[in-house]
């Protein structure tokens, strides 16, 4: 499947570097390419620059915001989420018309130190803005409550036995995704948390997450709902 | 040992009915004690009304906040969590210095229409609320993310094995609080997350918790941090 990734960070590249390796073909799209080649700096988690990566991952293909979208059956918005929105702007609402959008973003705002606070929450959330601004697009919110290694990997911890959810508007978005969480990554009890709106319902859980992360010392946790 | 619990809903009593069962000298507090013995209304789970609810708990006193407070060792503050702060003033702050005071509300406004949303949180806690308006109490909260049947019997789900977070600034106080969970309820997995300002984490599991109420359409569930 081609799959267009918008954010090329340590969420972004740890998605892609999965998607390839399981057969998909993959595009980032980034605002300046040139820029996002060149540029020396390492992720937030120490990984190597982006060009360096590109070298170890080269089944991955960099373009634009825009031709990344273009690229994609499916677009996973993988931005930090306190500035998601300008990418997609960017990415072109055209591109996005009619297809599963994958938000996995959360709106951190590290502005007030740390722990970081929620920038929207309680009445409102980063899935809904999304999909209010593409009303065409099929957002489903996933993803958003554990780490990129555990996104990919979940198997890593208790061999999978926890728990992920989805959001969206769109019935056969959210059983396409969950298809795909399973398929891709291994993910096996996914809820279906109900419409975009109970995105806020996740998103609010990264007030705790980062705090666990802290007592933990680790990020290889996760939430199980037990029932 | 003698316990005051403030506040006489469904919460309120569920505690009471296990402390007294597990020994202890109960004295739940209310705003005008014949009012309450008086009043004809169910609590919102259906239970009976106080005075015939207490003639099945005959052990279990009822007087003012005030008598309450000054009977507890140890103040569990059980009152709906948007105004939750007034009982605890009628307590009276004398009465609630140097003891530990277990906050188990949430701020919930209902106010909005169905699912409730937080009346604060993100950049503040209910819990911060009560500890800044008596800085002499020692407070831990703690058990507010589960609901009253799993407050007081966890090992009705998957033998206990699931998990509940305590926080607080006197250590102490988290320790023993964390002593009583299990002696009392039987709590096996309890995190401290640190200081009362992590209360933030675990009032904004709410969002998801009612939402997963809806999901799940029964409240017999919790979360486990698998790690």
């Amino acid at each position: 499947m081609r799959i267009g990734i918008i954010g090329t960070g340590m969420v972004g590249k740890a998605l892609a570097a999965k998607l390839v390796e399981v057969g998909h073909d993959i595009m980032i799209g980034t605002r300046d390419v040139s820029q996002t080649l060149s540029s020396p700096n390492k992720d937030v988690a120490g990984n190597p620059a982006f060009g360096e990566w590109q070298k170890q991952n080269p089944k991955v293909k960099l373009g634009t915001f825009e031709q990344a979208a273009k690229h994609g059956e499916v677009i996973i918005s993988a931005t930090s989420g306190a500035a998601s929105l300008e990418p997609l702007k960017l990415a072109g609402t055209a591109n996005l018309k009619g297809k599963i959008l994958v938000d996995i973003s959360n709106p951190l705002d590290f502005s007030k130190g740390m722990p970081p606070t929620l920038s929207v929450c309680n009445t409102d959330s980063l899935g809904e803005q999304i999909q209010r601004t593409f009303p065409d697009a099929r957002v489903v919110k996933t993803l958003n409550t554990t780490n990129a290694s555990m996104m990919v990997n979940p198997r890593q911890l208790a061999g999978g036995d926890h728990t992920l959810f989805v959001s969206g508007n769109d019935a056969s978005a959210k059983a396409a995704v969950t298809g795909y969480l399973k398929e891709w990554f291994g993910w096996e009890d996914v809820i279906d948390m109900g419409d975009i709106s109970t995105a806020r319902g996740t998103e609010m859980l990264l007030p705790i997450w980062v705090r666990l992360y802290g007592v933990l010392k680790t990020p290889v946790f996760n939430f199980k709902i037990v029932r």
